[in-house]
């Protein structure tokens, strides 16, 4: 019996969705693809049969088994959602958004309808993580989740540390190549990373989190010599999204971060993702592969739909509630503080002694030699110290009256 | 309604497996606890209502929905899981000899008697590597699997590498430390990481691959000195095991190779493992953890039981059936010679000739210098060659009369 499908968005990711179902023999069976302007998207190596519509009325008529929503954004896939599943139709998206901002509604309305959702495509693209946490491990206890799973910035930070050039520039040429957006801020500025933690946190951890109560930190501050200084502590600088049970809470944030070079984020490079669960009885696995792109993205939409086609339920089989949970943005921790001073006699000790009035110990100062003294960046590593202290010296310190740039704190995790 | 749950074998992983199934909030309802000697297996931890019991026809007259085998072993295992699926029970095993021997036709025997069959554990332990395959990745076309399939492979050659000692040292620590066995041969000698590479194959790629196919290598000729020379090459040496698809067969082996430095390969130390999945639409996808062990075991056993329970096919979606393919051994790479030679003057000329009038061509000569002339370790590396040609020249070289040991070949991955 075939599974009758709609795609709603003939972009990128559209498109490779569609090649897929109509080259993979299976079930599937394509009746309907939905755009604007679709006169604009019709291409011959779709085969006849298929109706290609602007009106999403016309869609839901012919009572598709499964809608599939790849045009992103919450206004308008969120409407056609809800009134396919109103309508009966299973669904299978790929919108972070959508899912981080409206995720838990969307699926209790997909459980009064009786019809099942899909969204591995949604975090992390091509990588089975979903699946994962819902089948391979749901016999453990889940206690953590961290992960690199933003393509752009993870793209712009490489590019960084191997090339020495500012963010600007590199940033410039991930737009030239297409890694980037015209406008990369939801990429580089952690939101994109914030969206899919969140999902993330829901399916592993069942904790309701919102994107708003997630801590979340740019990458622009970040200069080349900050790869230099950490080079020197064996680290590496990734944009780290973490999330861990915190009592009855959760401590979630999504940061720049110094990564020890035999962690399995620092091996990451370019526009790669990668997810690490960790369990209280299986420990760590770690999943790694292509977050997007129209290939991997198409993967596991067409996955979810046949999930849906062989009867899988597509829910963790414990059948975890969702419990909103306390967000924790900060906790003990190591530090990495940089400075950029008009160098003089005084500035190091009058900031190592703003950081012992407030209990702070530091663990070690490195200067690389032969820097401007008009702008001398050099690094102060604090041993494991409670957040807020870090934060109230920080405070402090940057009132004083030699920095050419704010201070800036990295946490150092693993 | 809950599952009613019978466990056979209560060693480490048996006992990993009850405590999740008890302490896990969850449908799962375990009745019965199958072992030898039963009355000097009983624990304390384990709720009254719990049957002990040495009778198999016991487990099986009271109807469990799902029989766990977590004994080992073909035999008796395999007899117990085809009584308990002609009776009509789901089974779960993390049984990878009998699943790499026998898993066709219990599969077979599963589907004309309408039950399922877990065996997520019966490769690479916690890493929930069938669970994406057989959902998350099914919507891509696998081309290739690799891997890093026995930790205790990798933990002797991780050893090795870092600690400078020979094969037999690492070993008999390895030992001590309970990472080996004390006769480690299927570990060491790559029968273990075979049967999941066939395991792997079936599912992936849709190809039946027995065990005897899968041309094997031995990590035993390994020295101190390669690891020595594959960092002159900016690699890493590793138990691998890896099929691709070729033609319309299979390239399969599990060889010691050189992997750069740079591949997630080379990154899993002690007793991890790791997946590689590469696919047409999605490249790859990379899943690693703890392969063995009871707590990650555990993970998959009962999570395999908690997907039962809910009602998952356990079948890959599309129903690729499984067809048997020829199986190729070698092709065409770039290899690692490696010779240990009584040193004189023509020894590089006498190997070098072979080579070339087997048209091999040399890539590049290493020799480390101070290096004893009685039992002289040197390299020689070849560029992308045809294996039969590197095979014929190395028997011809073998015949030679200055070697101190057979000369090794090491294919160069990745």
């Amino acid at each position: 019996m075939p599974v009758r499908v709609a795609v709603l968005g003939f972009g990128v990711v559209g498109q490779a969705v569609v090649r897929r179902i109509v080259s993979v023999p299976g079930p599937l069976e394509l009746t309907h693809i939905f755009n604007r302007r679709i006169a604009s998207k019709r291409v011959d190596w779709v085969p006849a049969p298929v109706v290609w519509t602007e009106s999403f009325d016309e869609v839901l008529a012919a009572e598709p088994d499964i809608v599939i929503e790849v045009i992103g954004g919450r206004t308008p896939a969120g409407d056609y959602l809800r009134r396919a599943i109103a309508a009966g139709c299973h669904v299978v998206t790929a919108n972070k958004q959508l899912m981080a901002y409206e995720g838990p509604e969307l699926l209790a309305m997909a459980a009064r309808h009786d019809v099942r959702v899909g969204y591995e495509a949604s975090v992390a693209g091509g990588i089975p993580v979903l699946c994962a946490i819902r089948e391979g491990l749901s016999g453990d206890d889940l206690l953590e989740v961290s992960g690199i799973l933003n393509g752009t910035s993870n793209f712009v930070l490489t590019r960084m540390a191997e090339a020495g050039l500012p963010f600007d520039d590199v940033t410039r040429e991930a737009r030239e190549r297409g890694y980037a957006e015209a406008d990369p801020s939801d990429d580089v500025d952690g939101h994109d990373a914030r969206a899919k933690l969140c999902i993330l946190v829901r399916d592993a951890l069942g904790l309701d989190v919102r994107p708003a109560d997630v801590h979340t930190e740019s990458i622009r501050p970040i200069r080349p010599i900050d790869f230099t200084y950490a080079a020197d502590l064996g680290c590496v600088i990734k944009q780290v999204a973490r999330a861990v049970r915190h009592g009855d809470g959760v401590l979630a944030w999504v940061r720049t971060a110094l990564v020890p070079a035999t962690s399995p984020l620092a091996h990451v490079t370019g526009g790669q993702n990668i997810v690490i669960l960790r369990g209280a009885s299986g420990n760590e696995t770690v999943l790694g592969g292509f977050g997007a792109g129209g290939g991997p993205t198409a993967v596991a939409v067409v996955s979810d739909a046949l999930s849906i086609a062989a009867g899988s339920p597509l829910t963790s089989p414990g059948g975890r509630a969702l419990r909103p949970a306390q967000v924790v943005t900060t906790a003990r921790g190591a530090f990495y503080l940089r400075f950029i001073v008009r160098d003089r006699p005084g500035v190091l000790a009058g900031i190592t002694s703003v950081l012992a009035s407030h209990g702070v110990n530091v663990d070690a100062v490195l200067q690389a030699p032969g820097l401007p003294k008009d702008a001398l960046p050099f690094v102060v590593t604090l041993e494991d110290t409670e957040a807020e202290s870090v934060a109230a010296a920080l405070d402090q310190i940057a009132r004083l009256d030699f920095h050419v740039v704010p201070p800036l704190a990295l946490p150092m995790v693993g």
